[in-house]
């Protein structure tokens, strides 16, 4: 039920074309999501110009295909995550702005201007390896609308790269710190910037580090203060995180 | 803001005493759980005569005591879980009707009669010393306005006993199944009966048991169909499943 | 042994056909299963109108085709769950009435009638990516004879999808909340609603999620009550059990 | 080495006081720390006006009181947390305007003006158990110069609490979900607000609840974009996490 | 129902004093355990001799006491693990012949004499702190009818102590080997004795012994032949099983 | 050095053709495995009639065929574990008396004839699924001389069919339970007969079984006496292991 | 900036070509690592002669023979690791002095010659499945200069083999001790020999193994002291862990 | 059997006081310790001068005193670990010259002098709640002829006081990296200097710390080569083998 139905249920009520009790009664049927437009509605506005998403694993091809053309009909701006190549083809088929970063796995179609931010977000690696989980955080956070640096490759264990590359950094409004193995890189990051940082763990690794869960833990013991984590591998989580920080 | 509240709106619009645009102003900036009232009063009303619960570990015993008075005064009948003997006896001060168990730590205040239920909850346990959780899960149900029939220490160890007492658990309509340890009393059971079973693993044992996890493990992955898990030591989760059921 | 035969083996004795000492050597040495009939062949009557039922992981396709023949000689309705394509194209060619459900890989074959139940078992997920256990869930319950209502994509990340589908959960006798991620669909539905809820946590995510431990750990620490859980993707026990509690 | 030796050493090599090797291998062995200080230093003084922190678990009661006597000799204003009451008493003896919070267990003494901040941080609990790690971050924030809105005890089990203060959270900048048990709550506010949340998971529950993992795995997992997550009780963590982002 | 009362059933057909209907429905409803006579009294007997046994932690003392009571008083020799001086104390009073083994924690009372086996059983340790678990399955073995040999402090961190003892550990016929930390003892006497070796895994250690879980992992993978484990600190299963092997 | 060596070495310096010094540098220079004839071989001549073992996995097709021709030069009886077909086909060319069980996955050849043992060891399944495992150990304990029952798919979701072969199980010497899943056969066997069994977790099951391991926690946790446990899915261990109890 | 670069910087505030407040702000601009030089590039110096060294794995083919081409460039000897043998097919194309290790899936190219270390470093393996970590680790600590005793399959389970070769564990300087299973060899080794031990847990094995776990944690919990333990699988780590020992 | 009486043995075959025979029967009787004389014992020798060590947890005040006893006896140096002060008293009561360190709970008795080592290690914290575990290892390290230089309090969150210290952890020949929370200490150190590093993660932390597990799995997975790793807590295991080490 719209502003609009409730405003035309209060003129009737009004105009004695229905009485109180009938008015009562309609109000009371109606479901959740129609009186919740006060609030849900509202904040869902301010979410305009946000591009919708689409995480393609496990779906099909087609699936993916049908969605991204429910998204572009409704004016979106779209990004596709975890998506494959051969989604790619069949998407771009349709529309052919549609572009694919491999390494990300990421299909974005841009058909409604985006307004970059004044600040940028700044997204550092520990390795090479860890550029996939980086570069989905830099392209959620670019189609959100923001600058992004990326400063990848300058782990602890080389850490005069890191210093190199440190104004950088500190320069940034935002830093999302990406790093598998013992994920000392969060830590390091955090202690030396006073910005908010995001910290992902990846699954990089092997043995002992079970699937991630060794940079997880570590990331969430950080002893440097400013630094939240988010799921392993899950740039996109912290590409939108970082923009909403960004976008304050 | 109540049914009342929203017909004497309707009737100030009818009545031309505020205009359509101030009543709807009113109604957006309702807060969710008034108009709510149609769904989720509706389903409260029909926990009426359900006692009220305190979940009492991590409380004072003045805060205990302070949340009975409240719950005495809206004449709900009451169960603590979780109570230490002092925590009963500052309670027994105001409420002489106070009970305690023991066994189960729990206090309860029956200020409104209970309707029994016909059919009854069978609570079977595999040792003696998971008669606390199982005593949660008996008084729980029983002060939910069911019968209980308490069959305890007929673990698999010894299994005889379980099956001379097998009657009595097959003619309940729900079992609740507590067992530490390894926990097979659930399968056992499971595949004996032919009602619903509330497995509740206890965290009784020691050694590679950790504080629960082999009884919940096993639980979860019983092969006898018919049965679902609540938490570790969960007595009072079991019970309140139980009654549902039952009372269906 | 046959309750017949051990009347016979009465009258034996009554007319001197045998003595005593032969018939009480004959009771004696009665394998279990036999002496055992007045229980479980008892309770095992009143499951009479199940179906019968095969998990086929694991199994060949002979396997399966073959325990399917004997199921149906026996006059049973069969179910078959975790069923490739394969298999059910086997199965089909005996039996033309094989339906298979491809999201909830399914078998089913309905030779008998079935009663369906009055009230109705909600099924309910948090996203698509749910659906399979969802209807493993919805197809085993449906062939034990009981009315299912599908509620699927109304997880807690766009909760007002689930709000507008209350009256539906609500009024269902019990319901099945299948959710991956975080789980926390079950505790959202267990808080909203008055019936019980049957929980099941699908692997559904990545990373910290450990193949569903997050969900199941998410679902047993409820802070809801009125729920009970089923292991990681077992959409057949929550089907089981869900009508188990409908049909009492 | 200050910027003004570095400065009189540039000055000796240009007067000739020195010859060039010489100025060389004094800058050749400068520790880090004193060439560092174009970078390091310089956040450091953006970071002015932020309290100093002990963290006092561990320590004992004269340690602390020594390490609060030279924080407030340099003129910061000082934050102890997991402080005991004696730890308290024995501070208070040399400071009057020591302030303690008993629940979050924070020793606090403002000697210096805090400039509070213009939008504010909205610390959410499902739990009133929640609260010692709610108020940690509370109190946090609070001395970090932003205003603090407390919304407890809103969890999920009675989600109509929720939605009644649902615009008090949505009008904040940041938001802190702190939970325990099954950690439903972060998610359920990630999916009602558009704002950052920073999740906090507490170690209240038992059982499967592992010492706050379930809550932990939960949240890490949440299906809610724009969520991230700090460890298991830590309070002050997402307190200067919230501060951090509320006052970019 | 004992033999002797369906012996009489059965006369009572014959004799015509009841009809075949009558003793059929007296059969049909006879309890599991009454039918079961035929194999579980059977091998009950064969146990005949066997010690009753005590679980006493989480017991009172009283409690405690009234059990050995009835034991004694059905004739069994008693033994009680886990038990506290206290609880000795209490029992002692009662029956003199008590004797308390405090590195074991066990009461033993033996007033049936016992037929010491020919082989015996070595019991095997790799630190002195293993002694209470070792003694506890020592002495298990011992009140069960076994000699046994106690060879402590052999562990692989010396492991020429162990070879000077090779001979007595060689020359059992059943080794429990109690190891924690590590627990490479048991793969290390495996690998040499040429007898089923019981493996005790302990909780001796810290870090990332987790409890015991090293040893126990460790013991389980053994890459010698002929090593089954108990659960953690469970001396008295391996007596228990030992003894079982040596009884052969 | 052999002990023909060694005497030799002794009449040399009997006999003057070496001096004492030269003998004792000698002796001292033995390596190890020398001079531990008098253990180590001693009971590796006990060993005498076992088969050689190959643990096949992970090995190429021409290693296991080497292998196995080293081992039939030794006039050794051969089992191979974890064997593919095709290694089967490989060594069947070379030895036609070589037998394959496919469900076990196990290379046998007998050379030697094997004597067999009086009494049998009954390997009992919780389901059909366990079968490998359960072959696996039959095989094994079948080469090292034993008799073997199987009796399979009793588990304890139809527990009347493990009670019909009741009597079977009880007559062996040593008992073997193989489940998967809750892994509850074994505490119920365990409960129910007086002989050592051994219990073998087997990795079938899917979510919460974590790969075996709620199947291994259950049967470290029995609360029946006389159990002891090898390895997830290590049927070999456990007919090693029960063939040397067997022998005693 | 190098050495150079500032050397000329005083220099020309020596002779008035800028003045001191440029070069002050020149010095204060420098990125850190050109600061750094002093302690960076010095202990850098150190490490010269060292290969440069490549993880393969999750690399493509093109990008392995593009950095073993930067390396060559540079003059150094090169170890390629976890590199599959397509990927050493490329790299001989353009330098047919590459070798490949099958076994430790390395690519080695040797430009420069390598200076033998006098003592040498020692290579245990437990079983012949862990023969690829420990030529990795051999491989390794060759390149790096060391000379290396194998000594493989010397596992506890026949503990003779091992004594047999004490002496040469027992004269090296360091040891390396490869292990999957239980991971007991470290220990026993550990126990034996007075040098250094690098302990390796290798993921040999199945079942509750846990992919190397078992091992890990035996090998973190040994009794004896002198051990160190590296990731599961890590033999690039033990082996340059033991050649900076070697060498130092 | 003693060198000396192997010498008489041959001896005695020389001038025919025994023959061959008994000779060859008594050197097949030697215990293996006996024998094994050439090798244990002559690495035994090596570590002359070594003290003797007690892990004093778990023991009673008067094992530990006798065990001292004992020691001081044979003239060795004495290190107790885990001791409480209660034990230093009774121990100081008999040898006055004993020393407690209160932060690393050890006892030292210096009855023989040390020489010193040239090179020295270091032993560097994150934190000062990291220092009981450190100045184990120092303690340690001291007592077995080891030069320490400590290095407290320069954890990655104040990374400047690392770089502060680089050129003194530099100059070590091993270092020590003692860290609990998330244990990045290790791999900053590790990439900084070019010695092994011996890292310790401590149980200091809360809740995701999981009691070391957070820091020694961040260790194991350290990107920075030359680390190797003890138990949690263990600085008594890093102090010896960084002894070890430095005396190569």
């Amino acid at each position: 039920m719209k502003v609009e139905a409730i405003e035309k249920l209060l003129m009737d009520v009004k105009e004695n074309r229905i009485d109180v009790e009938e008015a009562l009664s309609t109000l009371k049927q109606l479901p959740y999501q129609d009186l919740g437009f006060a609030k849900i509605d509202h904040h869902r506005e301010l979410r305009q110009g946000y591009p919708e998403v689409i995480y393609c694993s496990g779906k099909t091809v087609d699936q993916v295909v049908h969605i991204v053309e429910v998204m572009m009909h409704r004016g979106s701006n779209v990004l596709g995550t975890r998506a494959t190549e051969e989604m790619f083809e069949a998407v771009k088929k349709q529309f052919s702005m549609a572009a694919y970063n491999e390494s990300a796995r990421t299909i974005t179609i841009v058909q409604k201007e985006i307004q970059p931010s004044n600040g940028y977000i700044a997204v550092v690696t520990g390795g090479t390896s860890d550029m996939p989980v980086a570069e989905e955080a830099a392209v959620t956070a670019e189609i959100l609308g923001n600058k992004v640096e990326r400063i990848y490759d300058v782990g602890v264990a080389g850490i005069h790269r890191l210093f190199s590359k440190l104004e950088l950094i500190t320069d940034a409004r935002v830093v999302i710190a990406v790093a598998g193995m013992e994920g000392a890189l969060a830590s390091v990051v955090g202690g030396l910037v006073d910005k908010p940082v995001i910290a992902v763990p990846t699954s990089v690794g092997y043995g002992a580090n079970f699937g991630g869960l060794a940079a997880l833990l570590s990331m969430l013991n950080s002893c440097a203060s400013g630094t939240a984590v988010v799921n392993i591998d899950n740039g996109f989580g912290a590409g939108y995180m970082a923009s909403m920080i960004n976008k304050l």
